[in-house]
């Protein structure tokens, strides 16, 4: 029986790939690995790509090219190359231990916010020993935006802390988990932000999110209330979280994820105190795992079974 | 039918005291309140005392006293009072609302010590944009000491997280919750410390527990290791934290209690970049719940019913 022939394309650093290649290696020791030079050379011949942030055109000139599987669980750059030939089917990564990293990082930022041990950190530089008043879990509203695995995941650990919770999606397409008061449009969201003292962003990046967290809907949002943005840095607009920050109607922001990446050095967020930057790290593909998810969906591509977590080009995830 | 006769004896500030007064007054709407000066006057007449923090001597030279309900869950200081008649009955607080604040800061520590959130915060303020290594939560050992209600409440979140839970407790004498091991002893303690990659400290202040943080017990734990003190200060030595801290064999350390508080100005604690200072506030006694839990009890003792978690004077809670 003739192998799966593979093409692997990352725009990661060496000791990455290397890593990502062992484990993919290991989870399809049948495939027969080609490197676009030898997928180019023999047009006819059926592969799939398995990619990781791939340069733009990384995939073009490939007639034999019937899948790819993505490694990330965020397609948006990928979608955006146009030389990505339009009609072959892209699988999304969903692994379950990507959506628990990203609950738990959901989590912290969840307590932290609700806790106020940002605050704590603040007066701690200012060697300053004072203690504010605690609320109990059940008064406080947390809305996940995204009802897919991520947000599923999340919005469960949160009811499970007690929280008050609500999942808001575009379409309402899933209910939400046990506990949780799913909503979905525009309408929807309208009626979750004013109970959203901690409001947390797992949407995917399409033209119908891009710019979604900005200054209206911001100002939608209870006196103090902290924002986690765990999706893309363009679901928000960042003068708009600055300008909130600083008329202190918004209390904190949990980024994960920015406009321009990594953030450049001279960026406010950097230093203002009430803005808290991780490095793109909520959530870190694993591969161990996720070099299994992307097996069992390139076997099913070659055995001509389904496939699945299949891309929406025209909704763009 | 009579009220029972009560003394409230708090070191608080005014206003925090005035909230204590409303709401157990709320509770406790038959109690007849006495100052110490009425309670000294009619030395016969049965009294309980409500406690929160009293100045030493705020409980002597009364005859009537039946009966002490500490409204904070440690009573190490109440017991130090040479001056408290050492045959009436004390009731340490036991409320669900303090345990689950006690577990959510509990969870927030092992998440950010996990997740590596406090190494993040660091990079933040030198403006360095890095990603380390991500463990998934069944690869990291969290060790709880204290068997109590607020460990078991701390554990069973940490289990239900996914982390492999350890419970120590001097005695074994409650089962672990489910899914945790439980151990006990100097041998239980010696087997668990290494499979610690993050330790927390719940347990009460005793001569048996006095200093067992110190410089063997750190040693044996994992390297890198994080440590959360959220039980009192003098369970820890703080020199030798420094000294595991400085020779990078202990990774972080999380402090909510220490050997003076407020910590003083001048302690090297507040400056360290590898603790983090908490103003025991991990976990608040709420006046809400606190009081419904003083007044059953109280209720009790005035009926003759038995009083819950009587404090075992030789033990030391």
């Amino acid at each position: 029986m003739a192998g799966i022939k593979l093409l692997f394309c990352a725009d990661l650093d060496p000791a990455e790939a290397a890593t990502w290649r062992h484990h993919l290696a290991a989870a399809l020791p049948e495939a027969d690995w080609l490197d676009a030079d030898a997928a180019r050379a023999a047009p006819a011949a059926a592969c799939a790509a398995v990619v990781a942030n791939p340069r733009p055109g990384a995939l073009a000139g490939l007639p034999g090219l019937g899948f790819v599987q993505s490694l990330w669980a965020g397609v948006d750059r990928l979608l955006a190359d146009p030389t990505l030939p339009p009609d072959v089917p892209v699988a999304r990564m969903v692994d379950p231990a990507m959506s628990a990293a990203m609950a738990e990082t959901t989590l912290w930022a969840a307590l932290s916010l609700h806790r106020g041990f940002f605050a704590y950190q603040r007066r701690q530089r200012e060697r300053r020993w004072h203690v504010h008043a605690q609320r109990r879990a059940d008064e406080i509203g947390v809305v996940v935006l995204g009802g897919g695995a991520m947000g599923q995941a999340a919005a469960s650990r949160l009811v499970a802390q007690g929280y008050r919770v609500g999942v808001w999606s575009r379409s309402g397409a899933r209910p939400p988990p046990a506990g949780a008061e799913g909503l979905a449009g525009d309408d929807g969201l309208a009626r979750l932000l004013p109970r959203a003292d901690v409001l947390v962003n797992l949407l995917p990046l399409t033209p119908a999110t891009r710019g979604l967290l900005g200054a209206r809907r911001l100002a939608a949002l209870p006196p103090g209330a902290g924002l986690v943005n765990l999706g893309r840095g363009a679901h928000l607009v960042e003068a708009d979280l600055l300008d909130a920050l600083d008329r202190g109607t918004l209390g904190h922001a949990v980024l994960d994820v920015f406009e321009t990446e990594p953030l450049p050095a001279g960026h406010p967020f950097w230093t203002h105190p009430r803005i808290t930057v991780l490095p793109h790290a909520a959530a870190l593909t694993d591969p161990r795992s996720a070099a299994s998810v992307a097996a069992a969906n390139l076997r099913a591509w070659h055995a001509g079974r389904p496939i699945e977590h299949l891309v929406d080009r025209a909704r763009g995830y």
